[in-house]
């Protein structure tokens, strides 16, 4: 049973609602969900609207073409997805293989619905579970001197396997701004605190040094502007004096997972906009 | 800066999304919330939609009408609220505060959008505050001998005060079918654990019994067949074996009063719709 | 049933257990509760032992003299409560009544064992609530003219009423450093962010502004390095774009009075130690 | 930096916690954590000590020897582990893959403490990723039948393997009572519900059913009592009426790979007294 996801965003005024109910209507369609908001203090609307292709009385290619004289009446950044549809996706690792476990197991299951291309890594240490699974993995070494030859290949490798989501599962290079820039709002990052606390190198050791009482994940679209990427999602946890900074650590690494399978998830759900550096997440 | 909320379900079928959306466009409505909801399962069709008074083209006493045959035609259960409306509202209490004290210090902080009528105890204990809180108190003991007697004044009570929302703020008596007849889904009563877990009396001995690492409340409209009344609001909270039944009940204590809080406040904002023995909350 | 509690640290060495188990042992005392912790980044020692008064050996105001010797050979900073002792406490406030409205109504209950003396605030809104629960009020209002007699006034009234600890229920006035001076780790403050984030004036605009997915609230002990002292509790709730700074603020209130509840119980119950600018929680 | 960990219960009397501190001590012992608990209604004690292994003056062979007077003279159940025992552990799953995945790649990864000897299942699903990890892998497929059989070849093979800890990842089949018996409290399953509510079959489906706004999920110690022994975690997570039952099962699949994953680790680290039907765990 496919259906078909708009997601469109635009200057808010009277109608749009009406409008767009009106066209699904109109093509004997069917609304599975639909969910909406308004930011009142920018004047924004935004709307994700999931509907049945079952019944719809246009084919999959002429829905753009019929819907886009509304998009344009009204100004909308608009994207039309078939649930159907699985995103070309690469996953970027460093060391630490939790999170990219995760995901290697969620997406093995069939539990995220990605084409996953390839997976690239700094280090060699995924490379066997990796081929067990049937995934091409592509080892990028990086040390000073060849960082930005690797950068490079980075990008061959993102536009060769012709990605168009890239998560960052504790991949601890810097990204190169060529790729944050052609992969804008498609890349997302897991930060391993509550930002905007603790940005920068060792948050877990910031947070034990301050001593606070519960720690955090924040899953974000990387920008670089390092930490300060529109967040996803983001989640905390309890954590006592006893918990000194190996016990954090490990105590984070589940935030980490959990909140980064989370935002992906939404994502290929089609179900996160962008606006500024924040984001509406239906 | 007043509003509109229509809270309405019925039947699901094509365009009652775009029905909704065009009866309000077309008297210059500006929605400002809207939220809809579809059991596929019942197919059934649920919406809340909360749209600005100051541009709407009909007074709000030609607002009902205009909008009844819509109603008609999609056999609509539909409710027409305005947002500065405040639903008279009584509040039952035994011996225990922390319940009626939160909502005695919300409603006297401009927080609980209700006209407080009335507090009824069966004990007096509740009399002192809320005479300095200018709250009408009525003082109901109850005996075997004397309960038949004061359900039929507790009935009486609620009618003479023109009450429209009861809230049982850990009412420890059982309250009359005459009344739950009366009062039907307008009855907020909270349990003092995770329902359908430990039904019936001390739920906190039976947790402990049960040794339990969560402990829970539940706040559900009341219904003749106890703790079974649909659910609005659940929470938990982690507990250990260090919590003997006292630190349960008083953990459990704050569980209790935060979630029947925002039950209430649900209730008062109109956004809940009950249908079977579930509710959807907006 | 009154017990004891010591509350201690040491530098950390062999044997502190095992001196303080034989202490209570050798005066037939009965251990109802014991919890240690060792820092051992910082070799600091912390235990918090409450034993059975009603067996005890030795009478009450001769236990801290028995204690004394072993206390000095370990070097310990150590205090001796007992759990019938009522600390004698102020409630300051502002215009906001959510924290201090529940932290009355907890003391009305006999739910914080404190012996409550006084309520100070710079605006007058709570007097007619504390003078119905027979608790003084004193109204100090503030203009940048009065803040300094209205300081000294303020720590004249802490004197006078011989208060052993100050809560901060949304105290909007910079509390001076006489007071704080005379108060160390004796003044518990509620800020309304997940400290460090937000720091300063309107953190929930802020969080809006960042469109974080967690607000947060924090208590800790006032230092005159605002928002940099030692945390005592922390807590964050989900919220979504459709939070508007109100709602976030509404939200807010409602973690706020929750973790300074907490935050007060735990000191009144004996089970916080600072150190540094951190805190053990027992 | 190898630690001794002494895991007991015993009669609650005066004197326990000295006498082990004392032994400890007499030994040059040096305490990294203690933790003790008193049920003063069954009149039980607790307590979990880890102390250094490289200045105690005992070697390991030594400590028990040295130690069971003591236990012997307060009839003490106690256990004494090493931090550098691994636990000799099988996993048991059938077709669904989410614990499973999660205990196989948090032992991959190093973060479970277990010596994974087997992994066992009604199908064949996991065979090639155990492959891929170097796990043996028993197929054991189960008819009306063949079950009687495959329960022994159970018994069997967790025999061979020489397995200490049984946990059961999403294992779908009952575990006889032969099983059950051999390894008492040494088999962990996890429930798809928060128990006690929802005991038996498809608890998603009775939790749609019941309209609950929370689902959660239990990790206790398998009884034949099925779904009544002791419980070692447990945890929740909010839903809507949005949620239908396979979203319900979806949210409930990441809440059960953590609690399970929990327990093992809080197994695997000694950190779990049973006593009656309930856990203590430190």
């Amino acid at each position: 049973m496919a259906s078909a996801v708009l997601l469109l965003s635009c200057p808010d005024r009277r109608g749009i609602v009406a409008e767009v109910a009106n066209f699904i209507l109109e093509h004997d369609g069917n609304v599975l969900h639909a969910d909406q908001h308004v930011d009142h203090l920018d004047g924004v609307f935004f709307q994700r609207v999931e509907f049945d292709l079952d019944s719809f009385a246009l084919g999959r290619d002429d829905i753009w073409p019929a819907f886009a004289p509304i998009a344009d009446r009204f100004a909308m950044a608009a994207v039309l997805r078939f649930s159907d549809d699985r995103l070309p996706a690469a996953f970027l690792a460093s060391r630490q293989p939790h999170c990219l476990d995760d995901l290697l197991m969620r997406w093995h299951s069939g539990e995220l619905p990605c084409d996953l291309r390839v997976v690239i890594s700094n280090h060699d240490d995924h490379a066997a579970l990796c081929e067990s699974l049937g995934v091409p993995f592509r080892h990028l070494p990086m040390t000073p001197e060849t960082k930005p030859a690797q950068d490079a290949a980075l990008l061959d490798h993102l536009r060769s396997y012709d990605v168009e989501l890239v998560v960052l599962a504790r991949y601890m290079q810097i990204v190169p701004p060529s790729v944050t820039a052609a992969y804008a709002n498609r890349i997302i990052n897991i930060h391993h605190s509550f930002l905007p606390a603790f940005i920068g190198a060792n948050p877990y050791r910031q947070a034990h040094e301050r001593g606070v009482k519960l720690i955090g994940a924040t899953a974000h679209y990387a920008t670089d502007d390092l930490d300060e990427g529109p967040i996803i999602d983001q989640e905390t946890a309890r954590v006592t004096h006893r918990d000194d900074v190996a016990r954090l650590t490990r105590a984070g690494r589940d935030l980490e997972t959990a909140v980064l399978a989370r935002a992906v998830r939404a994502h290929l759900e089609h179900r996160v906009l962008v606006y500024g550096h924040k984001t509406v997440v239906f």
